[in-house]
Parts: structure tokens; C-alpha cells; sequence
């Protein structure tokens, strides 16, 4: 495996992987097709379901990932780290329609998991490999994807037993929050309300 | 106006509505009917469009929120602050239909934007009044919603000129990021890359 922290990754039970987007992290989607593979920001990524876990995410129809996912039927979506904000910003400005060797002017490294032919970004705190869930009014009407998670993974150093660990974890493993013109937040503090009295639930 | 922060707002340019919600920020969920108003915690809310300006948010089928919204075909989006957790905890752990007084318990208070007949709840750091797109087969197979930005509203010691101040603003002011469990996470440091040499698009 190609990831430095790959030795740190461990699969994530499916019905929590929301839980890797519930903070609404800006992720990066990327996805494959005959051998061509590509990825690009998102900032419009947000969990739908819990069991089956599904996920929805806005792609402009001017992307070369869509063409990858629409002919594909599968796409990753993967939560980016502070340490990768260039690379991010990178692959969310420029378009591999213009620039085909986006992705290695990018920094990009790809890795796989065993049994999904997808291609997975090096360095990212956590991967969630979707099949499209077509529904082709969303996606001609509001560039809006619907993906059924399959397959769940997380960097353990930053998010164990169904937990994101941000505040234990080295503050480069924090997830990226995208504004507008190169402008992020890193994710914060923790704060946590007492919920003894309470039904807790997502 | 009832809001302690009712001094500080400031209308948003809808163009620029979208980054209220660009760094993925649990939100209220508001919505009256017939005299009536509720409020709930949503954590799968996302911006869908630019121009007109849209959002999604996922309702579950067992809310009192939601009947307000599908019987009014208005609702609003609101970013609750650090300073509210356990508002929005409560409000997003405790149904209206069970619950009653639910509101009343919480904290809630409420107030309005001339022009619009929709509960704003006070304390928050942005609003965005949404008409509702009808979806049927969205809200039906996905508890899907998608609404029309009609209004948007921030507290301006925090979002300015299209641009949140999170790192200048009091702490108590930055955004919640739920995962489960009564644990939340504040939105943290600013992150910029040099846009210099990129064309920047969110």
C-alpha cells in the first residue's frame, strides 16, 4: 500500500460510517473506468442513510470524476486532512479535462482495498466506497449524486470504535472545512453536552 | 427582536447563502403552520446550489418539524452557536410529538424577518429562510428535502462580506459539528492556501 498511514488503517462498520461525515467535512471524490482514474474536491458531501449507509454529493457535470462515476457505477469518497490542504485546493481548482496531469501535479498517490476497484487517495483520515444509486432526475436536475456505502475505513490514529479522536490525534489529521478562495477551517475543540437525561441519537 | 444578537444581523447576498453552510455545520431546522412552530436538529443538511441558491436537509418521517414543513412549504436552516449545544442537543434528542412543551424546555425563543412568516430561532449565527421544492419521490424514498433560498441572514460579528470570522469572533460563536452521542465539535483554525497560482471556486 502506497499510504504512509496505511499501516493505520482499519475498516469502519458500515452503519457508522455517517459518522465520517456527520462534521461535514470537505471531501475528496474520486473514482475509475477503464483505467482511468481521477479525483476532485467536494465541499457538497453529506451523509442520507444509516443502514444501508448511503451519502449524497453535489458533482458538477463539467468534471471528469463524473464521466469516471456515471460510467463506472462506483465512486470513493474520502475525508482529506489538514496536511493536505494544497492538495485539495489543487484538485478542486483545476479540471483533468483541462489538465490531464492533474492528478500528479496534485501530489495525488493512489492506493486500492482488496476487492474494490476503485482508486482510494493516500493520506486521508478515512474512505468511503460508494455504488451510485442511480436516479437520473437529482443528477440531470441538481448534479446531485446518491451513493450506497460498501465498503468503510478510517485512519485509527484519528478515528477508532465508531469515534473521530481530533483531539488526541496529531493536528495535521484534522479534517479540512472549505469556505470559498483557498479559505478552510480545520475541525476544533470537542464540545461535549451531558446527555444522561437524554435519547441521544444522530 | 428577541435576539440577544438581533443588533448584529445583517441580510446575506443569497449569491453567497452557500457559505453558510460550506463548512458543513449541524443545524436547526424550523418550520410554522397554522400559528404553530417547532424546531429540531438536523446534521445532514448541505448546500445544493449557487444561483438560485438551494440546500438539502434530511427529515426523518417522525418529526413535527416536518409535518410543519410539508404543510406550510416553508421552513428555515439555521447555524446554532458553540454557546447553544445543548440547545441543539435537546431540541435534536426530543420530539414535538411526544413532547410538547418541548421548545419551551429548551430554550428556545423565537423571532422574524419582515416578510417572511417562519420562526427564526434567536441566538443563532446565520438563516436561511427556504421555500420548499417539492420532491416527492426525494422526500418519500430518502426523507430528502431541497429548498429555494428566499432570505439569508448572519450575525455579523461572525460572517461578514461573504466570509465567516470564526478566528476574530468570540468562541462562543463558532458552529457545532455533531457526531453521536451528545459529542459535538466546534469548527477550529483557519487554514489558507495561496490561491495565487489556482482560479479558487468552492
Amino acid at each position: 500500500m502506497s499510504s504512509a498511514s496505511g499501516s493505520y488503517i482499519l475498516p469502519v462498520e458500515l452503519s457508522k460510517s455517517y459518522r465520517l461525515l456527520n462534521h461535514g467535512p470537505t471531501v475528496l471524490v474520486s473514482a475509475r473506468h477503464a483505467g482511468e482514474s481521477n479525483a476532485m474536491a467536494a465541499a457538497w458531501a453529506c451523509a442520507l442513510d444509516y443502514t444501508p449507509a448511503k451519502l449524497t454529493v453535489v458533482i458538477d457535470k463539467a468534471t471528469k470524476t463524473r464521466q469516471l462515476m456515471e460510467q463506472s457505477g462506483m465512486f470513493v469518497i474520502q475525508v482529506p486532512t489538514r496536511a493536505q490542504a494544497r492538495l485539495v485546493h489543487h484538485v478542486g481548482t483545476r479540471s483533468a479535462l483541462k489538465e490531464p496531469g492533474k492528478i500528479e501535479s496534485a501530489g495525488v498517490e493512489w492506493f486500492e482495498q482488496a476487492g474494490f476497484d476503485v482508486p482510494l487517495v493516500a493520506g486521508c483520515s478515512a474512505w468511503m466506497v460508494c455504488r451510485l444509486v442511480p436516479e437520473p432526475h437529482n443528477q440531470a436536475a441538481y448534479d446531485l449524486f446518491i451513493g450506497e456505502i460498501v465498503g468503510a475505513w478510517a485512519d485509527s490514529r484519528v478515528f477508532r470504535d465508531g469515534h473521530w479522536l481530533f483531539e488526541d490525534a496529531p493536528d495535521e489529521l484534522r479534517s479540512l472545512h472549505y469556505i470559498a478562495g483557498g479559505h478552510f477551517y480545520a475541525i476544533g475543540d470537542a464540545v461535549t453536552v451531558d446527555v444522561a437525561s437524554a435519547t441521544a441519537k444522530a
